[in-house]
């Protein structure tokens, strides 16, 4: 959003919805105001439930509406991310109205439905920012033309880099832990971050998965920073289960926020011993940032991961047993796999001068 | 839907959406029950206009409706059929929720907004009914495992054997004029079929596409039956322009059908001296009943066609150039190439015994 | 909105939607630019089909989108209008979102879905604008507080009043039947005016009700100009009844248009030899303009009327009766019941300064 | 529901929707399983957020989904309750369609946007069930006819007098505590019970409202089952103002419902020493059970109470000077003014014989 609006010949529109319009997921759209955005649409999409059915029905809603704010807004280009399934009525929103679709991060490959959105979303985009020579050449073998495709690397290595430019230094304690709930400790010392969210694809295994998690993170003794999981389907599942382990007096030593400023997220990657879940940050971010991390499931199953990944199975002797592994081997060296920091500025260029055909046609 | 329902370990639940309910576009709900099925849902999805934007709404309606649907009829399979726009909301919500999607008329490429849906129906689908070998390939190469591709043929196919093998004759003449408006005439000497969609990537060119259209048919001097267009965004103005060709008085010997039921399509394919226009019914079925086709534009762009098709421009002389050689050429030999009419048992047969993992995988 | 857009004090905001947007029903967002009013939103919300089923789920689909509307606009006032349908979505949106909503035309008793409609808006309404003083009684009755009834006109009647102040001649004959489909004749020679509308509280009884007064009018032997019916439920079976009627060649002598601009409906009603049908136009302008009306069944039962009126039920005897004492009589003199003409400027100067309590109370 | 079910001449059909789906408001969907209730429909249908905003569309999306249910499921009469936001969906479908409409609890008096909203209900009802006298004469003098207005009480009343009639006791204290969070203590001894909603109304002043009401209770001195609140706009402002209380660790001899059973709560409210909050439960169950309440602010503003209620504004004093009172004077005796425990039955009875006009008219 920054290097879109910072050039000369693009003008920056926002359309927030979802999420990022909720307390509940930590009003991701006062971060953005903060940041010096105004959004130009607002648009509450969110069918309570979490379940598979208001999953779907959520992205109908989406669906819905955003043609009616795209008709106002009338941009050039609608650029949309990732492979959550809130992506899938952006995409169909732009492309069924004929307006050219930019997308990032995709090409890669994963497990969760995440995996078929991202795909299908590049079977609408007309033009591919992916993240890693990997993810760039699968987007080509997807039948989509080689010039249309522009390996970048991933937007959110550039706030990284940034966040490590200015100042990689723990949050300041204190006020970090004025906000979410739970145990408060000592950050300087060595500290576990723990980030999972569910598998919509495995719908009913969230609580049981999540237990063995913190039961493996409960036995290695080191306090714990906890993140809430997304609004995905089976989210409800996880909350459960840490709210379970709450009030069964188990939690020692551990914290749990709903969402983190991005800023504080980095610098906690920066100095965790481990980050510990199925995140896709572990395998993005961890491997610019040197996280060792265990990657639990298959959540990210197949995504191009650094050396600073080990995987384990939703057990919680063999993600302890990793977790032992990582702590053992401490830190490790920048990778720079998903990009270098500049993704947004090429991002930007790309688009100012960049035109497609409406009509798309498979390569093959 | 016999097939299924013929088959000894299958259940058969039909839901009807979109314009199947509407009388605008033959009440399609009407001549299923008429063939004896009871549909098990209803969903009027269909939001007027006919725009790009009334397009995306209208497939963010399904969406909200059929999880409330698929929840209820809890079926073991979802099957949906080809790359129309609510084809997306079928997918979408079976794939979502988990329910395994079975997909018809998959890997077979074309323009307009098509082209993307079906390829990005197949990165939901766990099981693809494809309906040539061609198209067989191409899900292969876009990542889906071959053994859960199967080549079946295509199930329109399927009906117009049964046409043909029970009555391939011409229809009763005065009781089909009795629906529809224009003139009438002598089915028993040659005539044209005409039959286009507008192409939604192309929308605000539909009123000039037919114009040309019409224009070769009337200077051929045979007479035509017309069909109005399937309700995509920009299906009004390829109306606006058949409406004006009336009003004008230019529409002499030719008679216009909302719909028509598949056995007098057929039919009429059987017989019609040529069919002109951009329907895939012309390369379809065409091929299989050797109907001589001229088809014009990029609406079936690329579709694997057989030698029964001859390419036209949107250019009035061209098409008519083009209607001249089919007409010296008469029918054609039957070509099998999307099938040989038993796509449907097939089918049955290998949903019937077919297991799938929810979560898929891309292939490489 | 003239009048509030004069007014110094007021800032005008149109949102189109449902109908207006539409070809079908004459486009009506095209005349609102062209009267130089540039629309603040517009929301396709019309879901096809026109039956009770979906004229519910249009209602629903109107209320899903204008909350995020009016988010945006943040008006001070909503300005809701009489008792169609999609009336409720707007009253919903902004009484739920805590806008002070006005209501033009509450008060009136009439048949049809539309009686309960307007009282209910009523309930939800801050200010209310009636039309007659009898309305305006019945609206105090209903529970409103007395100094939050405002008895201002009709702002219908501002139209009328306008355009017969500057001329009241007949349209351009030549360019008026340039438009629609049918027969022409000459203006200046006494003629019919046919406007009839579904009454959604006996749906399924349209197609019999229009075909008796179509049997009148024919019978009469004068010409007509006929309306076609609105986008209620019902309303394909009224279109259905006039399209058998001209496919019966029946239609001799008869003129069918969509939509007339409001200037050339006025002029006609002021030359018309007697309005048939079942529009409030024949109630509300007829009294103004003094046009002679025969009103058909249940649809204005109860509505004030003014001594130009005569009742018929759905007999083409009845009607034919009826049209021929009024074909007697001849023009009325003009009843201003439903006010003056000014309405537009009294509701703009109260808004200007009223202010109201979001908490409405019942007064008894 | 029992009393329809029981009825030979009436068959119940079950459509659940909103918040009754959903953990986060007690999941009554499996209560009412758990009652032997099979529902014949569920319809996700709440947006999250609870603004005014989401409010309005959320019976939007009842509004679009509810007529395709009704559709399916063709019931003779739809029964709503009360006034809530999500009751104007179920109101709007079934009248629009054509469905005769049952409504309880109509023609009272409150404030908050239920007070709209009840009359609104009102004014699309064919029949109407009032709970008492004095609401069964405000719904006639709205100007419904005599006929079809029924005052039969309230059925929450039948349900409290089964419960007291079975036993009355204090639900069992150690399986009760083991839900909800906070502290246990001796129900045997003296306890208070709150339950304060959000008034829509008076949006964002529910943070400020629960705050004086717990600062209140809490220098009571006495230990308090405190209830979360409703679903409507603004709960999220009273479930904040909750939280922070329990943060600031002042949350002492309090514990925390999200839902109790209905059993469970009558129980408490007859040995309650005092029920605070603006619950509408205190007004009506309360006058029955005689249960000491104290009633906050204007959301039951001029509901018809009985001797046992006392009011008190947003005021932490006022508030604890009225529980004072009520302590000081004790239990009540029992006030069958909302009725004396058959309304089901009543209801029954009538529906089983009722015929109405589906088009209604003001009777003045």
């Amino acid at each position: 959003m920054r290097a879109v609006q910072a050039h000369p010949d693009l003008e920056l529109q926002v359309v927030l919805g979802a999420s990022a319009l909720l307390d509940r997921y930590g009003a991701v759209a006062n971060l953005v105001r903060a940041d010096g955005f105004e959004p130009n649409a607002e648009v509450h999409m969110l069918i309570e439930g979490e379940t598979p059915t208001t999953m779907a029905k959520s992205t109908g809603l989406g669906l819905l509406e955003l043609p009616t704010i795209f008709g106002r807004l009338a941009p050039d280009f609608v650029l949309t991310v990732g492979d959550r399934f809130e992506t899938m009525a952006t995409a169909l929103a732009a492309a069924y109205m004929n307006i050219p679709l930019a997308h990032t991060m995709g090409g890669e490959v994963s497990g969760t439905i995440d995996e078929s959105i991202r795909h299908a979303v590049t079977k609408f985009a007309h033009v591919h920012f992916a993240a890693s020579e990997d993810a760039g050449e699968r987007i080509v073998r997807l039948g989509e033309r080689p010039e249309d495709v522009h390996v970048v690397g991933c937007p959110r290595i550039d706030l990284v880099a940034e966040v490590l430019a200015k100042d990689g230094e723990l949050p300041e304690q204190a006020e970090m832990f004025r906000e979410g709930v739970g145990d408060t400790f000592d950050l300087s010392k060595p500290f576990l971050l723990v980030s999972q969210h569910p598998v919509t694809t495995e719908y009913g295994s969230g609580k049981a998965q999540i237990a063995e998690t913190l039961k493996a993170v409960s036995e290695i003794e080191l306090p714990a920073i906890v993140l809430w999981p997304n609004p995905d389907a089976g989210s409800e599942d996880i909350a459960a289960g840490i709210r379970r382990w709450r009030e069964k007096g188990w939690a020692e030593n551990m914290h749990f926020f709903k969402n983190l400023p991005i800023e504080t997220y980095v610098r906690l990657m920066r100095h965790a011993a481990c980050l510990v879940g199925n995140s896709s940050s572990g395998i993005r971010e961890g491997a610019y940032i040197g996280t060792p991390v265990v990657n639990i499931g298959s959540r990210q199953q197949r995504r191009m991961s650094g050396t600073n990944v080990l995987h384990a199975p939703h057990d919680a002797a063999a993600i302890r047993q990793a977790i032992d592994r990582q702590l053992e081997h401490g830190r490790y060296p920048m990778e720079a796999i998903y990009g270098e920091g500049n993704a947004g500025e090429k991002i930007a260029a790309i688009l100012s001068h960049k035109t497609v055909s409406t009509q798309k046609l498979i390569t093959y």
